[in-house]
């Protein structure tokens, strides 16, 4: 049971404002998990100045911004494929390599299922474990990986924030070439952890022929709105699902915003030091002034499990009502009705979502 | 052989950009079938405003629009399904009711024939002969709706601006209710026409359980940059495509130009009358100074076939020296290296083109 996820994930503005009566300036959002500092103010600039290209299609190959990836990345061109959002990304994967069974690790971002779902591939499921904190047995997804044409892997996974070793994704790598499984990992929010360049097998691509990266540049960047994401894979792998992609599938807004967040190193740093900064703050203002527990993710978002008295979908109603959404979790597999994800968010933004849990705390154990 | 359609289709300028040594200020288009009089600066007005927003996800829902449209064709907004422009709304009807065969008339755009390939659909053809301006017989159409489960028609069709009267289209929809085949009328360019009402089937989409309407909202609005069209179809049509869609396909800013561009009454009734009169322009004037045969076609665009002394590679080779971009026809199945595509533009622009034809062809003769 849930309110805001009517179409399956956080960020609905349009459902939330409907149901708590507010307009979108009195919803404070930590149901998506997005870069509370928003888009950086130039590249705002930069659309505003290039709309008058939206007369024209854009481009059918994404040349310019295929070069600048692949220039930071140091990997070639023919090893990107850029997308209308990761969600894109993830179904171009499927399309273009057509496994029938995906193996995936629960609980974990929802179209993984979905869209194999949709697509007509099976899927094979393992389940990382409480008592781990969510955190996938190591050789139940060597396992896995060995049953199945693909797995997906969140790296951090949503919405637990569990993160791999590099020891860990180079067996499971390893494994992936072994028994000729793709391995799909996810790294849509890596890109805000301090610890990124130590985490990402990125470096390592070009080592591995079943190995597929997926980013995001719309959660980092703040600009959900316009899509945006990508895939990184041997080039063989990218002209399968290449094939598969609709014409001009991602807009010239999306390619200019997408040129020009690359140039945004002080906003990166900035965005990486503030959520690490405030996400040990959250999870220690949880700890201590509510009994709930606060799983130890590396992500931009926490996962969170209340105690008895309430429940993740009566905290986001009552939570509505003071005009903040939080993501309630009960419908990950893996998860329950008393589990919640929070956004991490400005200094300021954080400290109104815990002084509201703690209210709404109250109130919720009287309901 | 042609010069710009590297990806397959007109309008793209950064190919052109590169071939030809010129900026895109320094280009006029004629090769993408795009309203000259650009988009409403209205809309331009309020994607500048409404720019904020690209920080949340756009509705995946896309109810507001959805609505709107509904109310525009009144039907409900089940029959309908919004996408990331037509070629996904192409994509999405192949990927949702899993045709084996589709039907084709050539010569025709190329997605239908490109889309059911990527996703496993054979093509079985059938082609308008030149003596009837390439309007394929109703015979053969009606045996082709019959012996396939699907067939796509062009209305008007790209590139050669062919329409049906009503009692040919009824005639279609009786035989795909009654064969069982799903025909798609692609009404991309219909809009354009004064005589929209009298030749859409949209007024009896009701009646028919088979039949699938596309349009474009690029390609009037001058907005092909952010991508948008939708389909119209029975609600347990809809209801399929709509699970094969990616979540939040279609883009904030689409969402807000799709919103705005309904309340543009004096800019469409300005487009309709300016292309109707200045396609009559362009037709005779090519026709009384040059020798070629221009199709009479009921479009914003116009086919042309060259005499022997030229090619369209070469027209279209001297034409880019010239900084004019039209679109070589050489790759449409069913037509030849002497034909080519133009836009309708503004009086002005159909001057420099006609006029640029006219010098051209001299120099064409003695390449």
């Amino acid at each position: 049971m849930s309110y805001i996820e009517k179409y399956g994930h956080g960020g609905d503005l349009l459902t939330a404002r409907q149901l708590f009566h507010k307009d979108t300036t009195h919803l404070l959002d930590f149901s998506a998990n997005i870069n509370p500092l928003g888009p950086p103010p130039r590249v705002i600039e930069l659309l505003k100045e290039g709309m008058d290209s939206i007369v024209h299609y854009p481009d059918p190959a994404q040349r310019v911004l295929k070069q600048k990836l692949a220039e930071k990345h140091l990997v070639s061109p023919e090893q990107i494929l850029i997308g209308n959002g990761a969600a894109e990304c993830i179904a171009l994967v499927i399309l273009g390599l057509q496994p029938e069974i995906a193996g995936v690790s629960y609980p974990c971002f929802s179209e993984y299922e979905q869209l194999s779902a949709a697509y007509g591939v099976k899927i094979k499921p393992c389940y990382g474990k409480l008592a781990n904190d969510f955190k996938p047995d190591h050789s139940e997804l060597l396992q896995l990986i060995a049953e199945t044409d693909i797995v997906f892997v969140g790296h951090p996974n949503n919405p637990t924030g569990v993160t791999f070793s590099r020891d860990e994704l180079f067996e499971m790598a390893e494994q992936a070439e072994k028994t000729s499984t793709y391995l799909v990992i996810d790294e849509a929010f890596i890109d805000f952890l301090p610890i990124e360049k130590q985490i990402t097998l990125l470096g390592e691509l070009n080592r591995w022929k079943k190995v597929i990266i997926i980013r995001s540049m719309t959660k980092f960047y703040a600009i959900p709105g316009l899509r945006l994401g990508y895939v990184l894979a041997h080039p063989d792998l990218i002209a399968k699902m290449q094939e598969k992609q609709v014409t001009w599938s991602v807009n010239q807004m999306a390619l200019i915003a997408g040129e020009a967040v690359l140039n945004e190193k002080e906003y990166e740093e900035a965005t990486i030091a503030l959520i690490d900064e405030q996400r040990s703050y959250v999870k220690h203002y949880i700890e201590s002034n509510l009994r709930w527990r606060v799983f130890p993710g590396q992500a931009n978002f926490l996962l969170v499990r209340t105690t008895d008295e309430i429940t993740s979908a009566d905290l986001q109603w009552l939570m509505g009502q003071k005009g903040i959404l939080i993501r309630s979790c009960a419908m990950y597999p893996g998860l329950t009705n008393h589990d919640f994800r929070i956004a991490i968010r400005t200094e300021k933004e954080n400290q109104c979502l815990v002084q509201a849990l703690i209210e709404v705390s109250k109130e919720g154990s009287r309901l």
